[in-house]
């Protein structure tokens, strides 16, 4: 079979199997997501054998010791994906929610009823959790699920899918709803993309490459995420000690995520005194400082940022500083440079927090508070699928509802049209 | 200056413009809208006029008469245009809405604020109104607006685009808010369909080629709507009065749009009965049946349907009729043959009503009313920008609120993650 016929396959299996999915109950649902997690614990050895054929191939391909880190699965990563499944499983579940239901002036009552989307495809690198954890937002959100992992993670990957199959199986449910590719064939990935009939919306989870591959190839909705370009803005009322405090914690509580702060951008009435305290402080911390020639006058020992610096998403301990004439340049500054994911004001002045809300067009604005917490967990959305920086759909960090749509239901008493 | 470089300088002015619109106050958009209004109307001589122009060059070209009536403007079409933007003006604002706002642990408050897309693409053919409508629905929801006319109607569309334009330009806003596309090079429309960085989203209104062509193409996510076939479901338990009334409606009052019935499905219990009486009934009415062999052995005169039936959009007095097993095969037949657009159960059992409504997947589902409410004016959302029969961000009718989108909002008192 050609992998255009096994692709296509697959996926007509998964569509089929999305049907039964879309249409059980949330007690079902909820069952099979502890079934999965208690036969992913009782199966772990048999998971860390497949693993560690994974890790011995990327040892001999000789892969980075963070990438081999992120490939292997041990008791504890395998008890974090099972409590992973049955955290969703105890979220409400979003299909059949009626949002609004009005009154039209001929009686008919006319609704909107959330539904499954119908088929996922995820395609993913390397960290091979995402399987049990994407199956299990999918399932819990009705929906059938094709997953394309790594070939790096390929034993994992099947491993884990056979188990999550086999509960499927023992409750009498199509085990095509969770799909593992199994070809480490590039073109599987090309192929599924042109599924447009089969697949209702991809989710590419990995880096920029990935996510621009996917995007530029694809016949299906996308939802991508490429970078986060974080940024906060002092302002000239901010209480000091709070502005030292968010901007350490966006900064270097975890440098290497997408929510941490990359760049700060400071009021200049406030330059002179605000300006040497956080460069201190984040050397306290051991953050490098690139800073504009107004950073500079007031910290001379900060290196001097290029135009590259205001576009970086450095990841590590690495700090842009710009200081700004006022709300208006920092709001130009970050539509220019950001990249729609997170920005943050520390103020105490309630028109420009009001302003600076109102006219950031990024997925997350927030008033005094870390950008770490820019994430669908800290935002009480339960787990996060992913999170979007376009508009379409959904922006922001994704939930159970993001994997869902709205249809129209009519309540009528005859009505005719006139 | 090469046609890439044309329509990248155009949508990037299109963008900056975006950024302008989407902080007008409402009160801005109304006058805004009720002024091109008025503009409309006083210059409707220079409006028709151009208008000839398209019409004389269709004459020429030997276009269909119903193609050439498509294009016609006259005063009460122009006047038609001009009640539309008010009518626009007149629905609230979608944009700052926000649709709820919780509190974590940690005390940060989270909600979500409705927001607008950007720069919204609009391909279409034929209708020169919609240059109005369009540029209406958008600017009311914050958006910039391109738009692309098909070639038959270059003057009537630049003519409103300058009409337009001009009133942006009177109230100090920039006039590239509004940009009507005025090359009729169609390596155009290719070269808008790339622009990602700086159109949010592509909506096509016209036949299934446009469409097609236009999805096919696209690197920006596009809102599509190929076709309706729409089914009426007549259950046993169904009222024949009422069964009648609303077939005969959703099949006669105006066949040609795509929200008419083109398959009339019905339970087998009555099918003896009404089977003749509906034939009967949509002969009355001059439409021609097409049925499969049960519906013909209770009315032997009508003609034998095909599966080509079963995929048919016939937009005309035509109507497929085959008889089922119950609500489950009325189901499956709907999955198979259906287009996601509208369906319609008769019944008076309450569980086959919620069955139905659970179940079937369409964008728009009724029990007891005709398919013609299918229609965002009918369902109260205001004027339609479109329907949508894919699920992702939108699906069915579509009003101002579909032109937006949500961004996360956080309101903190100086908390930091640990």
């Amino acid at each position: 079979m050609s992998i255009h016929d096994e692709m296509l396959l697959l996926a007509r299996q998964t569509k089929e199997a999305g049907r039964v999915i879309a249409n059980l109950s949330t007690a079902v649902k909820d069952e099979l997501l502890k079934n999965m997690a208690a036969a992913l614990e009782g199966n772990a050895d048999r998971i860390i054998s497949e693993n560690e054929k994974d890790l011995s191939a990327a040892r001999d391909k000789g892969l980075a010791p963070a990438m081999i880190d992120r490939l292997v699965l041990d008791e504890k990563r395998i008890g974090g994906m099972a409590d992973g499944l049955r955290e969703v499983a105890a979220l409400p579940d979003p299909v059949g929610e009626v949002t609004g239901m009005w009154r039209r002036p001929n009686g008919i009552q006319v609704g909107r009823m959330r539904i499954p989307l119908g088929v996922i495809g995820i395609i993913y690198e390397s960290r091979p959790n995402v399987t049990a954890d994407a199956a299990g937002l999918c399932l819990k959100s009705g929906n059938a699920v094709v997953l394309r992992g790594g070939s790096e993670a390929i034993f994992s990957n099947s491993a884990i899918g056979d188990i999550l199959q086999g509960e499927l199986e023992r409750m009498g449910l199509p085990k095509a709803a969770v799909q593992v590719v199994r070809t480490t064939d590039r073109k599987a990935v090309l192929e599924l993309l042109k599924l447009e009939e089969e697949i209702d919306l991809i989710i590419p989870r990995g880096g920029e490459g990935l996510i621009r591959f996917v995007s530029e190839n694809s016949r299906i909705p996308v939802i991508k995420h490429y970078k986060g370009v974080c940024h906060t803005f002092v302002d000239a009322s901010a209480e000091f000690a709070m502005a030292e405090r968010i901007c350490i914690n966006a900064k270097a509580q975890r440098p290497g995520v997408c929510n941490s702060m990359e760049t700060l951008l400071v009021h200049k009435d406030i330059a002179e005194t605000f300006v040497p305290q956080i460069v201190d402080a984040m050397r306290d911390e051991g953050v490098e400082i690139r800073g504009c020639s107004i950073t500079r006058e007031f910290a001379p020992q900060v290196k001097k940022a290029t135009e590259e610096d205001w576009h970086a998403e450095y990841l590590e301990l690495i700090l842009a500083v710009r200081v700004v004439d006022g709300l208006e340049e920092a709001i130009d500054h970050i539509q220019r440079y950001g990249s729609l994911h997170t920005e943050v004001i520390v103020t105490r002045d309630y028109g420009n927090a009001q302003r600076f809300l109102r006219e950031v067009n990024s997925s997350v604005v927030m008033v005094n508070a870390s950008s770490r917490f820019s994430d669908g967990n800290q935002f009480g959305l339960g787990a996060e699928i992913g999170i979007s920086t376009t508009k379409l759909h959904s922006f922001g960090p994704m939930g159970l509802e993001d994997l869902t749509t709205r249809k129209f239901v009519v309540l009528g008493e005859g009505q005719i049209r006139q």
